[in-house]
């Protein structure tokens, strides 16, 4: 059953991960768990510089080959009737810097505080617009 | 901190869900949950024909046009020490019959009953056979 446009936006907002799909610039996929924040058609994430880690890396460098993402939310459930999900296609841009990665800064921070509390330093934000929602549910 | 293979290959198979990203013919990511099983390298899918969807339609021609997918397992935890992750990359191949599917079906009905009580009939199987697994985990 598809879920309506604005309850898969919702569902989307209030989800503290979701998985972030690039593809390599030899045609394979790469994927990813990614803390984020979302206003209106917008997603925005940050690489935290502690620890570098390589994946971070493969993901900025996969977008930069090839701007189409599809980032996944999804709840599960021992009983199927709870399963849902919703699946967000677009274009993504990395910035290392200006307006929209402080408007990253600024929507990540109220929603996870533990970018303050583990110190983390920010590197580069990646902007997600989105072009197609869609969202699913077994039932209720 | 990176997971040891075996770790790795256990939090997986433990896992309910996973993410399973694929390549569509026009080089965009697309990224659907799936239950699965894992015996040693392989994991073992199937679609349910009940409800048809068109995204596991989807997956099934994109696998047909590019075998390589991306399989992700996460675990998010407010304390992001807690937080921790395996990928799985390989090759997939979606069989309607034969062998291969026979073992998808024994090995993902004990592990999911609902398959029965949901009264849910199988279609093709997709077999990942990875070939690379990464896992990593912030700490603990």
């Amino acid at each position: 059953m598809r879920l309506e446009l604005e309850e898969a936006r919702r569902r989307f907002a209030a989800a503290p991960v979701a998985r972030l799909a690039t593809v390599t610039p030899d045609g394979r996929p790469h994927i990813v768990p990614i803390v984020f924040a979302l206003e209106g058609n917008r997603i925005y994430s940050i690489v935290d510089t502690k620890p570098k880690a390589s994946t971070s890396l493969a993901r900025l460098r996969n977008i930069e080959a090839n701007p189409r993402v599809s980032l996944l939310v999804d709840a599960y459930s021992d009983d199927w009737e709870w399963l849902w999900w919703v699946r967000a296609d677009g274009r993504a841009t990395v910035v290392a810097d200006g307006p929209d990665r402080e408007r990253a800064i600024t929507l990540l921070l109220p929603k996870y505080p533990q970018y303050l509390d583990d110190h983390l330093e920010f590197g580069s934000a990646t902007i997600v617009d989105v072009e197609h929602w869609v969202g699913w549910t077994a039932g209720r």
